[in-house]
């Protein structure tokens, strides 16, 4: 089935809308979060949970499985879905990041990049046709193509060197995709945070052809405001027909501020990263369970939330499960939290089709920022 | 409602029964294992895992909760059913041989024990009557006693005197529970590796009178055959009618041996505990998921098992999760061991009234000791 996006509604008062589309294993409605299960699992929840949350894709990341547990053995399972057992869509990053903030002793060359894994030291040499054809074993719906990813900040200079590889990486891995042609491959825009650079990058990928359009790059340690401006300047250069990607983004705020700048997709570890870590996001802002406010709260992380966590468990027990070290304590709040980011894109998508955004992001904010939950 | 127990079926050949124990929260069919969940949660595990592995009853410690999150919260809570969101039984052990093997600088009295928590060195003093007030605030279905638990091996004269003393504390604990009047409570037998002394204790306990009679102060170290034989010796000398509880028992085969020799429940952590370092029961005997072995093995832990993660997820991926250190892999492995021991109980119970207890016995022995899966 050929990949395809179709927008179905456009705010008025904003650049954020709403749109399908379709992959073989289903079709996806937007804008939507993305869970990160980089090894192949969201970290500390089954997929039937995730289905229980309502997502409707995830992430995985094909350099952390290229390296573990390799590629015959997913292979051998008859690819990743069926390895870890989630029959819907994934979207896997190309690893283009991981490469360049874990590896060790990396030489980046234009044929490819040669690195040392992180796990054992092992010398690795990959070209982004290896990428893609990593991509093809896994059985990703989404490809992502290995880009350069520069930190921040950077000079223009590197920026731009930076830039012109990524470019390059991008119309070889679209000639190898061209070959395989399974699922949808995107193009990474980056151009770190110079404007006129990430308009060249966007107009360079859109040479080329993409099914969707990245934002790389971005959310590595900027000011808010200037991935924000980041936004507004490269999106307008974007195909409007064709899906938007923040990569790596992020806080609830940085979600809606992105959906109303016109970004369909996000991905980001946050939910099960604080989860794991006892912060929990609730509709009254974010809360540590750990807190010994809460040792005798006899209510839920979030009384407006209806998830197994909050119609079951009390931040008083919850608190418990985290002091005595107990893993349903990680378990349940990283659950809540991916419900939670999964509820803001559904409330998000259905203000979008009802033609109140802002009133929903606003009332959304009121509440998210100005309630003293902690 | 009044606790009563009924033996329902006696087996022929060995002194293996089947029963029908009525608490307030619920009717358990014995033979039964308890998932232990000493700190209000059995490690790893949701309340409704455990509903759908068929748990009848969790085991919780009066010790450990006592001192963290402390009574005072689980009260408010409206006890630990509710705090841990547990509808079924409950067994609270005392915590007696917690205070024996994890409290520091203990200082045991006829009128109690003196301790400091080995969480943060705070000094408590705890009579046999505060151990059953504990039980009573968390609302236990099912208390034990405060009782003198001494390693092995131990010298005849200490031993003695620590039967003499927990007897003594029976008593009182008895008296206590008189008064307050809730859930049931079991004596416990203890007597070290001594026959006589073992049958003393059961006489002593047996005149003072409870709803069911533990088993103490066993798998404590001492030889398996030990273990056996003062099982031997000390059933007989308890009531037929009332339930008998071997305490922190055991591994498959010492389950299925003490049930042929008469004992109706059992607790141990070893499901959990072993889960959680990657090894699997499985009817073909036990299996290191870590192993190098799986790498590349598509199959289920266990393909005679119906449970979630046998019939969604491979050794490779299980293995995978584990190498990865992806808590998903504690999470699944413990489940499905919890189920394997759950199963393995539901199978007896299904044998003793079917009349062929015996050669369930020896089919799943021959299954679990002669395949070699690891």
């Amino acid at each position: 089935m050929a990949f395809q996006f179709t927008v179905t509604h456009n705010d008025k008062e904003s650049a954020a809308r709403c749109g399908a589309m379709r992959l073989e294993r289903g079709t996806l409605q937007t804008p939507v979060f993305m869970p990160v299960g980089t090894q192949g699992t969201v970290k500390t929840l089954a997929p039937r949970e995730l289905h229980e949350a309502g997502a409707q894709i995830v992430l995985a990341n094909a350099y952390h499985l290229f390296l573990r547990p390799g590629l015959d053995i997913i292979q051998e399972a008859g690819g990743l879905h069926r390895f870890m057992n989630w029959d819907r869509p994934i979207l896997t990053d190309s690893g283009g990041y991981q490469i360049f903030s874990l590896a060790l002793l990396r030489k980046i060359k234009d044929e490819g990049v040669e690195f040392q894994s992180h796990l054992d030291g092992n010398r690795h040499f990959l070209r982004p046709e290896d990428i893609v054809d990593i991509q093809n074993v896994l059985g990703s719906d989404i490809m992502m193509p290995l880009d350069e990813c520069v930190a921040y900040p950077t000079s223009r200079d590197l920026a731009e060197k930076a830039l012109a590889r990524t470019t390059l990486w991008a119309g070889r891995s679209r000639e190898r995709w061209q070959e395989s042609g399974r699922g949808a491959l995107f193009g990474i825009v980056q151009g770190s945070t110079y404007d006129d650079l990430r308009e060249r990058s966007a107009a360079e990928l859109k040479a080329i052809g993409f099914q969707g359009y990245a934002l790389g790059g971005l959310s590595v340690g900027e000011p808010q405001d200037l991935m924000y401006n980041m936004l507004r300047s490269t999106v307008p250069h974007l195909p409007a027909g064709s899906p938007r990607y923040l990569m790596g983004v992020g806080l609830p705020e940085d979600i809606l501020e992105a959906v109303s700048l016109g970004i369909d997709m996000f991905d980001c570890v946050v939910p099960t990263r604080y989860g794991r870590n006892g912060t929990a996001f609730t509709s009254r802002g974010k809360l540590t369970v750990r807190n010994g406010a809460f040792a005798h709260d006899q209510t839920p992380l979030d009384p407006a939330c209806g998830c197994y966590c909050c119609q079951n468990f009390t931040k008083s027990y919850l608190r418990h499960l985290f002091n005595a070290g107990e893993i349903l304590g990680l378990r349940l709040v990283s659950f809540h939290n991916v419900c939670f980011f999964l509820e803001l894109l559904a409330g998000a998508r259905q203000a979008i089709r009802e033609g109140r955004f802002a009133a929903f992001r606003r009332d959304f904010e009121k509440e998210y920022f100005c309630a003293s939950t902690s």
